[in-house]
């Protein structure tokens, strides 16, 4: 029994390579993968976005809306496909859509975009690196032109600079169009440090990354200076309607979040909110991101006023949200579908659909505060109860 | 036309319920959901998964393999089901397993294993704070004794204080079996802290959450007390084998992650390593695990040494590993066949599973870090070739 | 002309010496040492302190107070003899100290105390570390038994366990008594850690600090865990008061804090309160202490709260407080005067002295934080008065 | 007996006074302040660096050097006055500074400039937020005008943007010429926000700080973007060199490196280096630097390299040093002694000053780093030597 995974050279995004590799690992583990089996398109579809196929995970998907998204792009009521395996997930998102709506909806801005590759160069000394950052800001235009020679959409916009010990690492920073954009990022990036080698003299040696693009991983820069999309969600939420709806006044969930930040910054948590990766996670399965971009696109920043009327005024700054409408997993059968059901597909929608997330975390970010706080409320109520 | 999702209180997990919400979407949405719709399992089977179920998403499957783990639990070749829609994803960490295969397997160890609930309890000022964690302390087996009455696998280890203002953070720390056990500890610590405040005169208000159990989120305290499984997985590569393989010398990617590693430093990220996200997510997506979790699962410490014999040895460390075989998504058709393909499905076996993924993992590690620095090189090569 | 700084290998704190010094160095440099000679003890008081003495740096001393401090140390009315070259320091401390008085001054509590020495073993692989950390639980009596022995007041604690590749990461935690005693519990580290590479079989090598001590250092786990002494001073201030005497409603200090800790948090910031750098610097100064723990000590975490009365809770949690009433430079002439004219010379005082830096702490926070918001307060009345 | 610390509001800075403060001290507390009375000085002199003067904290002063320096400002022979209290310190670093003598010296460059006020505005929403930050980019000369006219030495380089929630946090960049410049970009940032205020509409309310400044406390955002001078300090040390004068193979201390750098990012230490605070501070005490700035100061970035000859590169990056030669206590009497030993007192000398500070702290961390590995291979070799 051959220890290989089959695979055709010349065609192997085919229903026989993919039963044949599903009859492999069956032969090898006793496990027939007959659900795994189960996909409504052909295989020939998923070329370059899968290697080895055999089939699919099939995630359940529960719809949550209508959810009322005030954005520049994203305009009126969307029903959101939410993919995920854990119970209450979408009920607990459903009902904080529910509170937004009738307090009008959710206000979300796209207010950042980049993309990012952070290569490193080395040089003799700390001097030839500094020198060698003058020469960039100096030439960015040429630079420019050659990073953009190898893309339809890229635009290089600017290019930070990081001095340490004889290296100087630099953070080019792409618009994307409606792709997420990595590979479009890097293949710029490699030309353009290639024609920076080839011009400037005393580079001694280069790295395509020095570890300062941190993609699939939260970094503070990215919460500094933004990945993919810097989003804004913002709502003002009536303080008896978070009381009759929600069962919690809006002054205790204003003030227990002065607890709860304590909290935050001893753990050394890199999110202040409480859970934008159910929802980003839920959405970036339905709609088909590159799922491990949670990583960075789950960090968030949340901010609560109280104002001398009672309403409750709650944002959420998600630095680096990572998605697209366009490429990669985007143009997959049912992926497609969810992003049509979001009036999301293709180009010119990337904006559209960052501000359905940011609205959607927005909500789930309410709908479990006040579930947390209304518990304690309760149980409060019936420990003290229990006294009497 | 109604704004209102159809569903059913009495029975909604039905193939009827799932169709009518499917039309409710196309309705307002003009989007067919024909793909969506193709799911191979009775939705009854999703109750207690997902709510408002209208169908699923398929996200592609490749196999790579094999792998040769040396774990405690698992052990010899396994073959991986990755899901995803990132092209090159699964052909990269097929790359690694070869290479590692060729060096003898992974060396997988589990070392730690708790999940959290972090109450955080307040008083009139920090002294009492203060004494009530040594009350705590002294009340401990109690607090067990009622923690565990609430549940069956669950057991409470410890419990971390940490002290500020006048509140008393404690972080519950339990053992879950099987499961991956958020739930589980939730309601263990909750009954607790009900003990507590009824045990402990004084306590003036306690929040279920105080911020530093950090679920769904990255946080310094998970990489220091790990969160779920503390995962390292290592091997040995012979320096001529990298060579050979990867065309990379091990000395030079020895080398150039002192230089990486300032990268990381100066960005604040939270992951030495590379990628694990990419691993992690594909097979969490895979075999029904809590695919949001990658928030914190993500976050890795890796470590590099170089023998005197020019043997490569490498270990990625994975400090919160939230991972099931048992409950939540992993009794779904598909990511239980895949389960049962890795010999993981059900009790008994979170360790192997937690091991498969750590070889994974660091196979990733070993495929990316080599394609750099071997893309550098050549494209070294080439401007040194073109000068000539 | 030599180069060599002028050393007597028998006797070399003399006034002798130190004059040879100071007159070679103005040998060398022109510069004509004489107020650096103004000094009023004999040099033979500093050996232990300093090497190649040659005189001293005069830093001017103002006196802030009375502070009123509610200690379980310290109780009463304190004069505070601040050492600073930066004007407006005393005053703005002085200030803070009044309006704390009307209040009824600062409640300060010692929640915590542990000196660090944080070793690393290194092994095979990552199951013998994870091995051998059992063994260090099993042998925990033993070896603070060897620890112990080498030191009069130094107790070994506990030893936290971190474990990442085929490294356990130790961290040793001490009381010291009214030494800060890194020296103390680097010495009995050391002599416990040559025992148990004597008896655990299978050390490849440990290095005496791992890195996880983070001496002279922030870090987190300083913030979690705390170093030296973890103070907590609170104060509460009613919003009259705070209207009168600071010119700021307390109901604006209260609400501005949350725009801030957004600043804080998207910077990264290690200390969400003002410049608590200020005033334990400049006791640190006065006093004798290790002014280079200023990195570890200067970190802090704020809290406040408003209760229905419109009084203003306000919190300040020092994680890392490195003090000492014995040992190092708290003998020294002026820095003994100014330990005694607080009341802590010597030992048995250490927990006052860090009551009182807590509080004067707290006074200075309360001082700049409504500075800075009555400065806002006024220039924008300025400037609406200037539209008129 | 009066409460109340004596002041003369007309002319507070005489002997006079400062007795009769010392006799007030000595009334309340019981103590003669004989040693803090005996300063070089007349008190009036420093007025502007504190407030209630009363005496001096007597600092001793170690010499050490030569140091080596090769900046593009400090050339030569230098010997640095360290003011401290903690024995061995003077001897560690001589100890260091006479490896990098004859290493032919530490080469050092300051690469980056910049003193920081960020204040934050506050708009009704988000979009407003960003549209300001456009109307900010669009106004800089505007801008850096109204700064500039407040000051005759600072510059307004830069404004950096950060958006979060319906808040605009601004750092404004300036250089400082000789002075730390804190006061001054302070009022320069005033007058800015003021006409800012004025000049925009939709301005809600600004704070002066909004947190991202992180003034006396360490941030990543200072790592990220410099405070003070960035300065790095860099040699060469010969293997042969290494080894006969400090008992240590270079590749002993190249190899552990990567073992504490694990421990660094486990515990989230600030600086990957030992204790830049130990130099940086005592040259701050002795030269009259704020040294409450020791907070963000004592931050450092460090790298090292082995080339095939064995000579180990080693290099340390301060990214926030914040010095003056120029205003603050460098007037005071011993301070400026020590300055002109340096000769750096005055205008024209603030990079010379970064730049032999930055040696030190390389040579320091140097003399520690191998002091630690000798000893434990000192140590290594006794235990193995019992053995026999």
């Amino acid at each position: 029994m051959s220890t290989r995974i089959p695979r055709d050279k010349q065609n192997d995004y085919t229903e026989t390579m993919a039963k044949r590799r599903r009859e492999f690992a069956t032969q090898h583990s006793g496990t027939e993968l007959d659900h795994v089996a189960n996909y409504s398109f052909n295989p020939s579809q998923c070329a370059g976005n899968i290697e080895n196929f055999c089939g699919v995970a099939q995630v359940p998907i529960g719809l949550a809306g209508p959810l009322i998204v005030n954005g520049e792009h994203a305009q009126g009521e969307f029903y959101v496909p939410l993919a995920t395996s854990e119970g209450t997930l979408v009920a607990s998102y459903n009902r904080g859509m529910r509170l937004v709506r009738e307090a009008g909806g959710v206000k979300v801005s796209v207010v950042d975009d980049a993309m990012q590759r952070a290569p490193v160069f080395i040089f003799d000394d700390a001097r030839q690196a500094r020198d060698f950052g003058h020469w960039i800001e100096e030439n960015f235009s040429a630079i420019k032109e050659v990073a953009e020679s190898t893309t339809n959409s890229g635009k290089l916009r600017n290019i930070e600079q990081y001095a340490a010990a004889r290296m100087l690492y630099l953070r080019f920073n792409f618009t994307t169009g409606d792709a997420a954009g990595q590979n479009m990022v890097g293949k710029a990036c490699f030309f353009a440090c290639e024609w920076i080698k080839n011009n400037y003299p005393g580079v001694r040696k280069y790295l395509l990354s020095g570890g300062m693009d941190t993609d699939k991983k939260h970094s503070q820069i990215n919460t500094l200076h933004s990945r993919g999309k810097r989003v804004i969600a913002e709502a003002v939420i009536p303080g008896e309607l978070m009381q009759t709806m929600m069962g919690v006044p809006a002054e205790v969930l204003y003030k227990t979040r002065a607890v709860s930040q304590v909290g935050n910054f001893m753990a050394g948590s890199i999110n202040t909110g409480l859970h934008s990766a159910n929802g980003i996670t839920a959405i970036f399965i339905s709609t088909g991101q590159d799922v491990a971009n949670v990583a960075e696109s789950s960090s968030a920043v949340t901010f609560a006023d109280l104002d001398d009327d009672g309403n409750y005024y709650i944002a959420i700054t998600i630095p680096s949200l990572i998605v697209a409408t366009y490429g990669g997993g985007t143009g997959l059968a049912t992926q497609r579908e969810c992003l049509e059901l979001l009036g999301c597909y293709g180009k010119g929608n990337v904006y559209k659909l960052a501000e359905i997330i940011g609205a959607t975390v927005l909500a789930g970010e309410l709908s479990l505060a006040s579930a947390v706080l209304a518990g304690d409320w309760v149980s409060s109520h019936d420990a003290y109860g229990r006294n009497r």
